[in-house]
């Protein structure tokens, strides 16, 4: 038995738009193979809050049908007291986003098998702007051995 | 203190129906016990984009509640692009699945207290299939020492 | 490389109310410290089925925010079968908890980098109670070195 290890990335991302969906499975599995590890799990997080993280398939019309579902779930400007000067000091109008971040979640967890992510044939990690453009970070933890 | 050490296991559930939500908690914590981890997280990811993992109360009525609400936020046959032949060539007519996917999350993570799975008295680990009846890998991995 | 280990905790949390969302970052983070963890994951289970676990800002009126969309997406007593005594012997009425927690999610999992945790500027991790006033019990690992 070898000895585990972890290892820690931090990267940043660029959203262009106020609503952007990217594919960030080979930013993540480029860090993955630079760790090292051939058994364990990789954690992948975003350090913010009007921002998603899901893994599904990464075609460009169910993308357009995961943006349209989620502003139907969570429409804008729907009366939110986040939004409301008298309730709020955030002056970004963006209470949809944070709604929508905490629906769809800020995190993916896979393995990793044989040293590569341990993802379907139709999986891809998918990074959702809700609150664009803006500078996002994305942290990663890979342990194993 | 022992060495950590890391444990993958890979098995196959074969759903019967379009819809079928099942619980497999004997299954993981079958190949948990397999492992002879005592203290540690196991993590369990499907393979695949149009089901999901998650963890709740199994009991009957409200698995058919769980079905209820997921169909009346998804719905199906909405007009989805990607079952649409002009900006998809998948011919399954599954969008409403991965939407679904997308919202229950196909991931779940657990603790292993004492060598058992940290779950609570009503806790299941389920399994929501939304596009069956097909084949479908679960993947899992158990760290601990 | 240092050797890794694994920490676990519980704790206990007391809602007051029948909905009621609050931050726990600092008991989470205090636990966390007290594991001497510098590099690593943690991961956080909630032991119950109807209450969540989630990560966003804990402002006030976007707490509100949050409330009412849940309540907006599963509404109470909408007949519900677990609620109903000819399929289910649970007499609590709270189908409506149980599907707000499997949206929401009952988990959190977050880095640890520089021995805290890996959160974000406005990021916190945020307990959901559904069915209160309740005890609820809160599981932790710390994996890291």
């Amino acid at each position: 038995m070898e000895t585990l290890k972890v290892v820690r990335k931090t990267f940043t991302m660029l959203s262009e738009n106020h609503t952007q969906v990217l594919d960030i499975t080979k930013q993540i599995r480029d860090i993955m193979l630079s760790a090292d590890v051939k058994e364990g799990i990789l954690l992948v997080n975003s350090l913010h809050t009007t921002c998603a993280l899901f893994v599904n398939e990464f075609q460009g019309a169910l993308i357009e049908d995961v943006k349209t579902m989620i502003q139907s779930l969570v429409t804008e400007n729907n009366g939110y007291r986040h939004d409301d000067p008298r309730y709020s000091d955030c002056e970004r109008g963006n209470a949809h986003a944070h709604l929508r971040a905490a629906l769809l979640g800020r995190s993916v967890a896979v393995g990793v098998n044989d040293g590569d992510l341990a993802l379907g044939r139709f999986q891809s990690i998918i990074f959702a702007e809700f609150d664009g453009p803006r500078a996002r970070e994305v942290n990663l933890q890979v342990i194993g051995e």
